[in-house]
């Protein structure tokens, strides 16, 4: 982890807030007080910012300053809002072409998917605000500068932000090992939304009920499944070729 | 790098070798004399085995202990031969799929192509002795175990090797942003090998004049290219694809 990627100290991160910076997580140490916490606390609120309360060793493991309790880890990338992507998308008269990362956590990953989707002219990564890869420099420099670019948007409440998705009439399509369809046989030339899954746990089953397609890259060795950055580049060129099929066929 | 990666000591080494141990490289340092590395020196010779001289610095910086001015990098994994394998593919009546790495060093990256050829059904993945990724521990494991599955053929002379590959009926297709042709139009449903170039100086160009099809995937961004790991994937998978395609309009 770069020594940028977070800052510590009620203070220090009250006035990041107050700033306007991209606050990824606070780490708060349980059973934390005072008045300045406080004050802490309820900007938090306000904000609704992303927290979790853990042990003071856990802070101590980040830095061995005095951190007053409380570490709060920047985003070096603005976060946007998934709807309103969705809407410019429209209005610019572009195809909606969204990635949604179940929990993905590997941060090099992470970088990689980013930067595919940069390539493949995707128009917003989702992720959920829990249990995604920390978005710091590591991430940044995998993603080869392309997390500058392409927009991240965080959810919080991931099933009830793909059921709005789908009713702007966008298909999500999840691919997972389990699916029937070869990914080479989907439909995916509209609107769509590619989910891909966890590096060992695939798709969460809520996010599997949501899905309107199902697709899987078939495997020809004793290996179950493709490394998900890889699996993600070949769908969102699988998306890139159909969408270009489509467009040879209406012209 | 793993502590299982490598052996140090002038007797270790040699006795490693007469086991028929897979040496990656052995680093000795400038200046090394004695009679046990003239017995050592003439088992290098004998087995043809890859070396390098370095100064001294480079092996204590490899290890504390006592090397004696060598250092032998194990390769957890065998090695095989190309044209063997090509023979083998036909005799066995399949369509020869070959990967040529040329200079692939990140591990992980190699990790991963190694993953997806194991993946798409490659027959063997092929990388030059000098330049390439380290086969080690964190190659296997970043490969989930498929360099256990595909053979790995380290070729000395690179040119001879993919000439002779050439002669026996395998299409040679580069990968290179400056191609003409993008990677949906190119015939590859043939005996074929895919040449990968590094992440940073892309494919050589000793190497690129012997290809014959030069193929791109397209970009839609401000980034120039997709990861090495997941364009070798998409590639992979494109073959995959036309052969499946080709096997649909014959029968």
């Amino acid at each position: 982890m770069n020594n940028n990627d977070f800052i510590f100290g009620i203070r220090p991160i009250i006035e990041a807030i107050r700033s306007g910076k991209e606050i990824e997580k606070i780490l708060i140490k349980k059973g934390l007080k005072g008045e300045l916490f406080i004050e802490l606390n309820e900007l938090i609120q306000e904000n609704n910012l992303h927290y979790q309360l853990v042990p003071e060793e856990k802070l101590n493991r980040l830095t061995r300053k005095n951190h007053q309790g409380v570490v709060a880890f920047i985003s070096p990338v603005p976060f946007y809002d998934a709807e309103e992507i969705i809407t410019r998308t429209y209005e610019n008269g572009e195809t909606p072409f969204f990635v949604y990362l179940d929990q993905v956590s590997d941060v090099r990953n992470f970088g990689a998917i980013v930067r595919n989707a940069e390539c493949a002219g995707v128009h917003a990564i989702l992720v959920p605000e829990k249990g995604s890869a920390q978005i710091g420099a590591d991430a940044v420099k995998t993603s080869a500068g392309a997390l500058h670019i392409v927009p991240v948007c965080k959810i919080k409440n991931p099933v009830k932000a793909l059921e709005t998705i789908k009713k702007n009439g966008v298909k999500i399509i999840a691919a997972t090992e389990k699916a029937d369809i070869d990914y080479t046989e989907a439909q995916m030339d509209g609107p769509c939304l590619l989910v891909m899954g966890a590096e060992d746990q695939g798709i969460s089953p809520e996010i599997l009920r949501i899905a309107d397609e199902y697709v899987r890259i078939p495997v020809f060795g004793k290996i179950e499944s493709l490394n998900v950055a890889v699996a993600s580049g070949i769908l969102m060129y699988e998306v890139v070729r159909k969408r270009k099929e489509e467009n040879k066929s209406t012209n």
